[in-house]
């Protein structure tokens, strides 16, 4: 079956999540708002008064007449379908966990440039996203890679669950190459003290399906549009 | 089977969600942090390393062995166990998405008294607040409260999936009674406009063991130590 991947055409956002399953599993998809109409298609679904399990916003998936919203829950979905995940009940449970630990993340470097409203420029809160971001690199960052640090320690097996790759894991490889991006010193320094992340990164980057997803320009590049941004005067504040 | 419910002992906060689902249940569960020397308990548990799946933070509940982390993550759980979910694939993964929307809307709730950082005191941003919370509430939180309204109004049963309460009913319930509390003006102006949601929360309430736990001093009350705090001039603003 091929999936119907949705989600917004010109950044990497939260779709990138699912995406990175998406390649991990060689699975069969079309990401639609890149397709000539797709964009349109997307409005359209998502206005649509017809649709009895409306997703809130995208990213969202369908496989035939299953329509999956919150990148989580896609995870979730995609992990049993196709192997990223245990079969066994706690096994799920706490790869979603970890995923979901791992979305929490995703919300806080998202408020480092907007910590005053969603819906405000960056420009009319850049006092405000300097502190936020002082806090982020000083306080959070840290106890959340941190964290991935003590999971994998204890794991023991340089994969975050089990002895192979599950989809958080895939979210680490997308974490710490947006951390890179956005905060290039800070990542550095936490770099160092968190040796375990960076090997696991390195590992998901290693895989033959994600490495060639990554060189190609399937892959939109990071940039100021998307969650993690570059704004350099936040990381000198 | 005893459940163990770990979380702060003071607030409601993400642990409520939890708890309704647990009471709704008539589950047997004890609360471990509000036993004497329970603090200790979850505090030794939080810090051991001897934990091979730890939690990243309170909520966390005990299943015999199973420690299930992450408030949506224990309502999948939880919702699978009691019958508080479908048992389709489908209907699992609609409940679950609809959870993670109003996990989405919590966040949002919280950074409007904690916009600038979560480690920082709310008096220390004041002023931030007062803008994230004129945002949260023009923008934010009637679209998230319509987008409620809408997903009952498509279902036509009085709940958001199926012909029964799901665990995300019940997280409406306790999103309502917390906005009430916090921002008493503006949900009474988002009360009108969407009657369905009022309706969900109504009958929420009446169901005869959530009912009893309301009424019980079991459950805390809102406060300013919470997620939905009331600070009357971030109202005003």
């Amino acid at each position: 079956m091929r999936y119907e991947f949705y989600y917004w055409p010109e950044i990497q956002g939260r779709g990138e999540f699912v995406r990175l399953a998406l390649e991990e599993a060689g699975a069969d998809y079309i990401y639609v708002a890149r397709r000539k109409g797709g964009m349109d298609k997307m409005m359209r679904f998502l206005e649509s008064a017809r649709v009895q399990t409306p997703p809130f916003a995208p990213p969202f998936l369908k496989a035939g007449k299953l329509i999956v919203g919150q990148t989580a829950n896609i995870l979730l979905f995609l992990g049993q379908k196709h192997g990223l995940a245990p079969k066994s009940e706690q096994g799920r449970l706490w790869t979603h966990q970890l995923q979901l630990t791992l979305a929490d993340l995703v919300v806080e470097v998202h408020d480092t440039h907007h910590p005053v409203g969603v819906g405000l420029y960056y420009e009319d809160q850049k006092d405000e996203a300097a502190r936020r971001t002082g806090e982020f690199l000083k306080e959070r960052a840290p106890k959340f890679i941190g964290y991935v640090e003590t999971v994998l320690k204890r794991n023991k097996t340089g994969w975050l669950v089990g002895r192979s790759l599950t989809y958080p894991d895939l979210s680490v490889f997308q974490v710490v190459s947006g951390l890179r991006y956005a905060f290039p010193k800070a990542m550095r320094k936490l770099a160092k003290d968190h040796p375990r992340v960076v090997e696991l990164h390195d590992k998901v980057v290693a895989r033959p399906r994600i490495a060639a997803y990554v060189a190609s320009k399937r892959r939109i590049p990071h940039s100021t549009d998307g969650i993690f941004r570059h704004y350099p005067e936040l990381e000198e504040a």
